[in-house]
């Protein structure tokens, strides 16, 4: 027997060899599919011209052909069932005759300098039309006129230093920060908060350059001209922003666009460093602090309000965004479970692309692609999973996660349920290093187990298996020897799943080395520099990174749903629980006087933490005598397991945030990308010695720390034996 | 084979005996549960002294050692396991040192007469103390000082009257108003919206007064100096005020008392018709409309305000009402299920009384403790349920419904996934003439089976069934030929269970002939006079009554805990949906012209019961051909049945009432014991035509019918197929 087997822990044996053929499935395909014409016998000219070299943005005709391509596909596949999904939801697009742009103004109001209107189209796509020019989706309209002030890169810590220490005030005036870092929806409320009337975001090279390395179509880098697109949204997690909470048919109530959730209202417009510099040269003022300097800041000073010789840069935005509400489409293919088809597996990734999508989503998009080519392959066979297993190409996830959230919100009463995990599947690549992982506790476990199976996909390490090659690459800093796993933040399609509904979620990919590579996501992010060529030339000649991202989420979704007993580890949750509650205790003793003034003691959540830990590990040894012939005892352990991660949800949700309901990770109130653990007592906790009613900040830190101990209590007590 | 056995559907037929006996058993204890020493062998006089003899309020030391007692005797019984679960609370006392009253004052500030501190002590108890005085729970604190208005039942539509059409306004004044008609709680809130500074709570016998009957011992009608305690709030399903949505444990987060949940700001008080002949007789101004006289308006002329000859009645509140955070208990028993131990049939009634709980809660309390001893007596035989029973005996429901409330917060995780119905155990009698049912229409069809296995209670009907006797007494008036059953308001425990938490639930009671008996609940409620001797003299002498409501009771939740397939009958509740949206729609019907005006459409909602009705009919058909033998295709039907009441639980609550979440059913917001359909489009309705804004207000409907509509489709969903 393989003993590799027996580290894989939880799942039948029976269904080990399935997996292998499974896995190699994907690898057979992966490369076809994203690859163009280059085995045409398998994989036709025609289907990848369709899905990488034509910008299918949410909400345009060819989005839709793809969708409808996509469901031709999967019903040949041989699926169950494919459906195409529609919601009629709220996008943002450029107003075709009126370009948006930024220009320099003189005294008397003269345009002196204006930004591009579009980036340099790359060789080879000449002709494409339908290329959407760089711009912040649901900006909002105007032509606000004001000095330019420079925050760094907009996080609130910046705009903290620039009103505290530098004792700046942007109200009234324009604002420019640099892309990276945070969230640009985050960027966006913190410039609206300090009452600015526009805010300009620029690709820093700082940020978005790599050393030694040309800019595109020579190397991987972005070139001058080229800039960030994306949505400037706040929604925290409603989805379309005109239905919150309610999936967008056609008999939905719409709120008007003053009451839309999370629009912005005031004008955004992204650059590229080649306009930035034109804006930042001439800027007066003080030099900026040394941490806020990027490589641009060679060549410019910042202001204005720093010193006496503060000359003002006066600029315009011209910004004729217009928000309309769209019709997008979701495709659903299902593979009906043999036992449990209650029980829901789900495989998710998005279909939209800002241009040509060569890496977001489509690296993505392919391994849902050739995971389901695989499953009908295998269903062909006679092979059928225990659990029903849901593949969802999403739409208009660059539009706020809105396809994937009004799908959750359209099957919210089936998915609390029977939701046994959702994978999600966007961008499969985003650097060359190893692989990242972010996903919930309970996965942990089975994210190891199965990596020790696939292969590294590194040259050079041949019989290394990609646990070691990511071990060694990124191994766990602090308190385990094991490969680095992070919380799940948001800024991709799981979050419904995970952050509101409370279904186990996780995400794989393959990315860059974080210790060298100071770049936020990849140069080229949301450019229309995204091709299938960067991927092929530079990001994954061989293709096998993305086969090994493909064998590790298709071997997520099939061992999920096809073992008997669910691959949960919820002794895993008990460890993460305990130093999420070391961590934010750690963060609270920051202020020792006022927790003693206040009595604020976080003892109930170390007590609920202990409970959780006895009665995980008191589970896992159930699990060892558990009666396997008998299906309604496995059921019922199951449904345990399943229901865990439901059990972290409050209705309630979280102050201010009523989608964003786990108790245990919320997108970062400051940065949506990070996961924060304990969100209600870190928010709470924030920036609580600037309070201006501290006994009153005190107090709702022993509110969070309450339901967070609550929460964790009841969750311990969903894992003793039933009754 | 038993002809009847026939028509109960979705049972099994090897349950029918068990049920029988278990039914038989509870007629054989109920009677000697509440009857005094009838039966010393059985039932000691000392059991019965501890239950009837002295008051037990929630939170005294008295209450507790029943709790104590209850426990022991439900070990002896047999249960599996019997836990006492404390919490503590917000209770509320009158102030021993310092009693409530009202004055009438002159013009100098003297108290020129006071009402009575305490009701005369019915024969028999001239010893006992810890009688509480007649007292509002939770009213305020303070002495207020005013001229009297009388605002009749003080419902919402009286102050309007008030305020529209007579024209008198009560800021800084205090009402007077008579108990009944809606819950008390609501009169304050209503009181307090229009601005008076205290509220007087009445028993007219108008409303309290049974013709041809004397008053207690000589008969059952309140004497003319009992009066009606009860609690003020306005909670809204939040459980203990300072601590909403979470129980009250040890380590949780408290609110201060200015931010508690409902708590009325202004003194309330209750008193009977002795005292109030004198507060009402000497008002000036006109007579009040026709539709205002109760038989207290022979004596007086009711003002100020109404006309020149206004003749003032100035009163002082003295009201000292303290309130205190106090540990409660709850009993908890179990009977762990033999297959599906995590599915869980709750049996709950409280145990706190205002003084001896003669009907309420005893004659509720008296059945589950005998279900209990029913049950024990199985299990010695060696009987043991399929699924999980819980048993419990609630504290402080009189008190806002606070132990069942939270309990089901503390267990909420688990109840969510596993709960499949909660059967109420309040009052077992009310009223000497028929049975009276509320439940979700899911049971209907449960509870007419059930009845027509039960034998009625009443002399001259031997060998007619309960259904029959039901039948004839309280026929269903419009559109079907059975028994009336109706809505569940809320005003007892089941609340926090089903309008929470979405769990099916009904309550049964012997109740009186409302179409002849004027009175809301029974004369004597919540007064001195509930005592043990006024049911066996005159409610139910037999006992065969609280046999039959015990039958009723304990069948239903031996029949959801032990059948393989639950009895829930989901076609009935489509036939209700129908009902409810045809009622909804006539009501908005009342304004075509703006119906146009604001494009306000009934069609999504109707389309969705539509969807439902087929969807329903389908699951029926194949619960036909369900292969039994298959645990798991067995237990994945149940689960769709009992899912389907959380199905209609929407996570936002209704607008301002953050804990009732079922969008189908919701007390009233003008009468929380009444129940409300589709209480989201009904309250946006309410009273629209004097709306400030009425385009905003159609808009609300619209939003409301548009969340009604996705929510009956979504549960529709979970009827289908699930893959």
């Amino acid at each position: 027997q393989d003993p590799g087997v027996v580290q894989l822990r939880h799942q039948e044996l029976l269904c080990i060899n399935i997996t292998y053929f499974f896995l190699n499935f994907s690898f057979f395909f992966i490369k076809c599919f994203i690859i163009k014409s280059k085995k045409p016998k398998t994989c036709s000219i025609l289907f990848n011209r369709k899905f990488t070299q034509l910008p299918h943005l949410a909400g345009t005709e060819q989005n839709l052909r793809y969708a409808e391509q996509i469901k031709k596909e999967w019903m040949e596949f041989g699926l169950d069932s494919v459906e195409m999904v529609p919601y009629d939801v709220l996008l943002s697009y450029p107003n075709k005759s009126e370009p948006n742009y930024i220009s320099i103004i003189d005294q008397l109001g003269n345009e002196v300098f204006n930004t591009s209107l579009a980036e340099p189209v790359p060789e080879g796509y000449e002709n494409v039309s339908n290329i959407v020019p760089p711009y912040s989706a649901f900006s909002a309209k105007g032509q606000p006129e004001g000095d330019l002030v420079y925050v760094n890169y907009g996080r609130t810590e910046d705009f903290f230093q620039l009103q505290r220490e530098m004792n700046i005030n942007v109200t009234g005036k324009i604002v420019i920060v640099r892309y990276g870092k945070i969230f640009r929806g985050n960027k966006v409320k913190n410039a609206m908060l300090a009452g600015a009337k526009g805010i300009i975001m620029f690709s820093d090279p700082a940020d978005y350059w790599a050393a030694d390395v040309q800019p595109y179509p020579d190397g991987w880098n972005l070139p001058g001209g080229g800039a960030q697109r994306g949505n400037v949204l706040n929604l925290n997690g409603a989805g379309d922003p005109l239905t919150p909470g309610y999936p967008a048919k056609d008999y939905t109530y719409r709120f008007s666009l003053e009451d839309g959730v999370g629009l912005p209202k005031i004008p955004v417009h992204p650059i590229g460093f080649h306009d930035a510099v034109n804006l930042l040269k001439n800027m007066g003022g003080q030099i900026p602090p040394n941490n806020w300097k990027g490589a641009l800041n060679v060549s410019y000073r910042i202001g204005p309000g720093f010193t006496d010789d503060f000359k003002s840069q006066k600029v315009r935005m011209n910004i004729h965004t217009d928000n309309q509400v769209t019709r997008i489409y979701n495709v659903i293919g299902r593979i009906r479970g043999a036992l449990e088809p209650d029980r829901y597996v789900i495989l998710g990734g998005h279909r939209d692309a800002w241009v040509f999508g060569g890496i977001d989503p489509m690296s993505g998009a392919a391994v849902v692609h050739e995971t389901v080519r695989s499953a009908g392959k295998l269903l062909s066979k006679g092979w059928r999973p225990r659990r029903t297993i849901i593949f969802a190409s999403w739409d208009a996830e660059e539009f706020g996660l809105v396809g994937s959230t009004e799908w959750a919100e359209d099957n919210t009463k089936l998915l609390q349920e029977r939701a046994v995990a959702y994978i999600n599947a966007d961008s499969a690549i985003e650097g060359m290093y190893t692989l990242r992982v972010d996903c919930t506790p309970s996965l942990h476990t089975l994210v190891y187990d199965l990596t020790k199976q696939i292969a590294s996909p590194e040259d050079g390490e041949e019989g290394v298996s990609l646990y070691e090659s990511w071990h060694k690459r990124d191994n766990w800093t602090n308190d385990r020897d094991a490969p680095r796993i992070s919380k799940l933040g948001s800024g991709s399609d799981f979050e419904a799943y995970f952050i509101r509904l409370g279904i186990a979620a996780g995400r794989a990919r393959y990315t860059k080395n974080k210790k060298t590579e100071r770049y936020s996501s990849y140069p080229v992010y949301h450019s229309v520099y995204e091709t299938f060529e960067i991927v092929e030339k530079f990001y994954d000649p061989s293709f096998k990174r993305l086969q090994a991202v493909a064998q590790v989420r298709g071997g997520l979704i099939f061992l999920l749903a096809d073992s008997q007993l669910l691959p949960l580890d919820v002794n895993q949750y008990a460890d993460s629980l305990r130093k999420y509650a070391q961590s934010i205790t750690q963060l609270a003793q920051k202020h020792p006087e006022e927790m003693k003034m206040y009595e604020v003691s976080f003892d109930s959540l170390f007590s609920a933490v202990e409970n959780f830990t006895v009665a995980a590990r008191d589970l896992h040894e159930c699990l060892q005598t558990l009666d396997r012939a008998d299906p309604l005892q496995v059921r019922i352990m199951n449904d345990q397991l399943m229901y865990l991660e439901r059990a972290f949800i409050d209705p309630l949700g979280l102050p201010g945030r009523p989608f964003y309901r786990h108790v245990i990770f919320a997108p970062s109130s400051h940065n949506k990308y990070a996961g924060e653990s304990f969100p209600g007592i870190y928010d709470a906790l924030f920036d609580i010695q600037n309070s201006a009613d501290p006994e009153k900040a005190w107090e709702e830190v022993k509110r969070q720390i309450s339901i967070a101990a609550f929460t964790v209590h009841a969750a311990a007590m969903t894992l003793t034996p039933p009754a």
